[in-house]
């Protein structure tokens, strides 16, 4: 018996049950990020997240420039669901022999061109040899206005539940990979979605403002998984409109080639890396220029009902399990 | 060709050539933590580990309790080494599946032992699985009075070099453990100090009050190897009196029995943990409860001298290689 059998949520619970109270104001696991009060102004907030070589990606499929974005945009990404700001990041890369000196360079340059898009500096670090697999932690600071941080458990029933961008895209780019499919445009385009995650910083920070914005997370396990941890953190339940989940055309397009379903992608499937809140009805206006309603919090035991036209469908998805 | 020809310190360089300024007031890469103002009254300080298997341990012979207690202490060491005051960690852990749920168990019974002792809460992290390799980052957080973190570059001919503890003990326990030597308790005392190190954090307490007290590093590579990057940093060179090195009891018994040199094992073996630092002459009184003089800092190119009675002694010394 290995500790594939306690798997990912009972090895997190085991260490949970093992900390003893924290000191006044500060939060820690059980959010994107943990939230530590530093001034009157405000908090910072913390986050890390560790990529693992054949199991988060395949050196041979992703170029090291990607990997070097994408392992940033991940953390920025938990910086953008607490409304934060991101402020500057700490890279751990642990590398074997045969790793060269090119690809070491190339995997910088995209850790630097997502640094400087957001204004969030590489403040240091570790680097050290592997004997096989490449491992990259990185960790990322960042601020949030004192006590405005949004956090997964203040979803209120008659809330809507909303998401910035479309759905699944990154999925069916994962799809595109596993499969070996052709790739055209549509195929780069949801491939682009997969390595090159764009974490809604902006949109975060729109949000950190409305106090009509309740809950929020990221979206980086599927929303059938995603918001799962919303609904327990808030003690409610949700309905979910399939018929309004936002679906790219190209996603639309794929899956209608290849006969899938471009819902499944959008809601089991993971790393869109989107925001996924809950709001107030009456700040529907406030959302609409950035986001999509696509069910609605209710009363009841954490789970999600899933309708077509307004109407139980009875279909059920499973999220993305990491262990 | 691969990352081996390029080394440690190259690729650093590397990171750090592409990195450009940074925001007024912040410290990035190139000491124990990086320094971010964060309110009037503090700075932020930080630093993050990462440990891979059978480059940093071997799973058969540490056992799961130590690792969790040193993956947390190396890093309070460098809040240590900074003068600071450890606040919160972060770990994210990678498990191969042929890990059983009572490693995890020791390991994080291990890494709470510590977090208590020095009062520095787990506050957040990721889990996920490895295809073969354990790899452990952890990520501290930590707080100093503001602009008062002692760093590197602040050594100045004249001054005392001087440390804490005694040196060579870690090394020398590792030795034990690639020999397989038997173990009397002089040898587990050298192996305590390798396996379960003590940061000197209440030292770096005290030290940080002390303006007399210029650069300062925690000793995680020998001092030959660690004494020459505040040498570096400050543009000093420095004699080090071989006669005047802490050397324990044991360290002089376990090396006369075997013809060893303890003098190599305090210079050139890692993973002392103890704080090395420079202090001005007329300070000597303040440090001496707990600390050993042990050099001077003169003018110079970068580089040390050893010294037996007072004397150069011709003799030079490697620190510890990590590619």
């Amino acid at each position: 018996m290995g500790i594939g059998s306690l798997g990912e949520f009972g090895f997190i619970d085991m260490i949970r049950s093992k900390i003893g109270p924290l000191p006044e104001g500060i939060m820690g696991i059980g959010d994107d990020c943990a939230v530590i009060p530093i001034s009157s102004r405000e908090d910072l907030i913390v986050t890390t997240d560790l990529l693992v070589e054949d199991v988060h990606f395949l050196r041979g499929d992703i170029s090291a420039w990607r990997l070097g974005w994408k392992s940033v945009a991940v953390n920025i990404s938990d910086i953008a669901a607490m409304g934060g700001k991101p402020l500057g990041t700490f890279l751990s890369i642990a590398l074997p022999k045969d790793v060269e000196p090119d690809w070491a360079e190339e995997f910088t340059r995209g850790y630097m061109d997502i640094s400087r898009k957001f204004d969030t500096p590489l403040l240091g670090g570790d680097t050290t040899s592997s004997k096989k697999a490449i491992a990259i932690n990185v960790a990322v600071l960042g601020t949030v206005p004192s006590g405005k941080a949004k956090l997964r458990s203040a979803a209120v029933p008659g809330d809507l539940v909303c998401c910035t961008g479309t759905l699944g895209d990154s999925g069916a780019g994962l799809e595109v990979i596993l499969k070996g499919y052709s790739r055209s445009s549509v195929e780069e385009f949801l491939l682009s979605r997969h390595y090159e995650p764009v974490p809604r910083v902006s949109e975060g920070l729109e949000l950190v403002k409305m106090p009509g914005v309740h809950a929020m997370m990221d979206i980086s396990d599927g929303i059938g998984s995603d918001l799962v941890h919303i609904l327990r953190a808030s003690g409610v339940a949700a309905s979910i409109a399939l018929d309004k989940l936002p679906l790219s055309s190209q996603l639309v397009d794929f899956c209608g080639r290849y006969g899938l379903s471009p819902e499944k992608f959008a809601i089991s499937s993971g790393e869109d890396y989107e925001l996924l809140f809950t709001v107030s009805p009456s700040c529907r206006a406030d959302i609409e220029g950035f986001a999509t309603v696509i069910g609605e919090i209710r009363e009841g035991e954490p789970g999600i009902e899933y309708l077509k036209n307004g109407k139980p469908c009875g279909q059920e998805f499973k999220g993305y399990v990491h262990f």
